[in-house]
């Protein structure tokens, strides 16, 4: 056994009569993959659940095998009741399922949370959070070890698109031998990593890249604080046509050489400010993030700052980081 | 044995005296990488090398076991009679080891190539040629296991080094299910992956990200042709402060929907231009290349041309190129 929690997992499930697999809203990669594989394997295994998920996935991982499988909800009116289990996937807290309006609004069913985030909350009945795991599609391929799930070209093309995806194909922290074992195993378990790396890192689009292009223009250099930031506007946003990809762009602020961290913050409502941070050196900038009520990894972590006038936000945010990088 | 070529490449290396390693001028990770491994795996067997090189490595490099050890050296007046036995890595003809004005001037001794490039002439006395490995790295690991070599930490963390550049970390072609295996014996082997991921990827001049801004706000795309290209003039190269890593800019050039090819220019001298090509789809760039004198792989390919007004290479790389995907 790799979890000792796997074990209670797979009873759970067992015992289970209706299970409703979720993930994020705003899903990524890795909780796309990790939701479709986890499905998948309990099919496998003769047993079925149903995938839902507050948000669309983006369009280039319409490629993931059986995408097509996630229910789109609404979760003010969703009726848990037809259920009688829930595992949520790579959400640290129900927040970040549902939404913050409905965030106190816990679920009536038991559920099982597998994570992970250093933020989450361990607000499952049954919890695995690994948070030395590269991915959520990493603890999936150690969970299915456990169960002895023979792996198929699907199952394994998901959880290879989550792990290329949440490491920014194997240059992120955490990477172990393990990791590239693990990789080895899905191709040799037929994922195409081809059409992982066409679909995930080369499908972007025109805009995508001039919106790098005005973001890398404003990037500055606080050099007392070794503050590498930048911050867009809702007017340039819009100007840039509200392209998708601050993560894209939020995955340069930690490559330049005299930083500690970076902040990239962009303005995508009217006074609603997305904030990324990135730690280059050994700073912890879930710190900072969960100080200012985000939450996310050591390395990589983020915040919205909501009813804030954009100069403020910029101005909280800054004062925040330059506080942690002392 | 992986490569048939390992047992005669290592009589050949136990029957000389004095062994001389080299990699291509303007250095890479790759080359860098690999001639550090082989001499530091060679020292182990009891064999001493000398290593040489035209350029100086880039400065991120300096962090490689062993480098301080490669000599710069002056092709046109180097004393190739004290050695018997030349070992090229990374470099698909003879001038690419000493630069144009000297291909012509073989070496007097026996030489081994090792190589990946598709264009590779097979110029040596015995060549081991594989256009399906990721990197020289790749091939001089394989190399070791057929001579039963144990990796240490320091050949590791080159060969590791090697692999992660050569493969923009994992993203690029022929990275296969063995390669990951590969990196995972490299890691267990004692290579510093964090270190090589900072070093490499992570160490950006803040001059390098307004470069590339610059860059992306050029890109055009050719849609008839589904080309996506740039091309930076010496004046405006100068005004960027001559910044390193084309490559770097480049590799955006693959990654755009809706084209098959990228194609990057800067004039880094007057009427001296860099072209980097680059497959995003099924087309073969290194032909391309190979048309205007230059080489490389399917994937990635480069030219430079000389003597030649800056609009006018232009457009003759965009012509060439449009005969070329269609």
């Amino acid at each position: 056994m790799i979890y000792k929690e796997s074990k209670a997992i797979l009873q759970s499930i067992k015992q289970a009569k209706k299970i409703l697999i979720t993930s994020h809203k705003e899903p990524d990669e890795d909780s796309t993959g990790s939701i479709l594989a986890l499905n998948l394997a309990l099919k496998k295994m003769g047993i079925s659940s149903g995938l839902i998920c507050k948000d669309k996935a983006p369009e280039n991982l319409e490629f993931l095998p059986n995408i097509k499988k996630i229910e789109l909800v609404n979760f003010k009116t969703f009726d848990f009741s037809r259920y009688d289990l829930m595992i949520i996937l790579d959400s640290s807290s129900w927040g970040m399922v549902v939404g913050s309006e409905l965030k106190d609004k816990s679920p009536n069913i038991p559920t099982i949370v597998i994570d992970h985030h250093a933020s989450n909350q361990a607000y499952g009945k049954l919890n695995l959070i690994d948070i030395n795991a590269t991915s959520v599609c990493e603890i999936v391929y150690k969970i299915l070890f456990d169960w002895g799930v023979k792996l198929d070209k699907d199952i394994a093309g998901n959880l290879l698109a989550g792990i290329t995806g949440d490491t920014g194909s194997f240059r992120y922290p955490f990477v172990s031998a393990e990791t590239f074992e693990i990789a080895a195993k899905l191709m040799k378990a037929g994922a195409d990593r081809d059409k992982i790396i066409y679909n995930l890192l080369f499908s972007v689009e025109l805009k995508e890249l001039k919106y790098l292009s005005e973001v890398l223009k404003e990037a500055t250099i606080d050099k007392k604080n070794k503050i590498i930031w930048a911050a867009i506007p809702y007017s340039k946003y819009v100007k840039l046509g509200k392209p998708e990809g601050s993560g894209f762009a939020g995955a340069f602020f930690q490559t330049v050489k005299g930083t500690k961290i970076g902040v990239f913050m962009v303005e995508k409502e009217k006074d609603v400010v997305d904030v990324s941070f990135r730690a280059r050196d050994k700073i912890d900038v879930s710190k900072i993030s969960v100080s200012l009520g985000g939450g996310g990894h050591k390395k990589a972590a983020g915040v919205t700052i909501r009813s804030m006038k954009f100069e403020e936000a910029v101005e909280l945010v800054l004062a925040t980081a330059r506080k942690y990088v002392k």
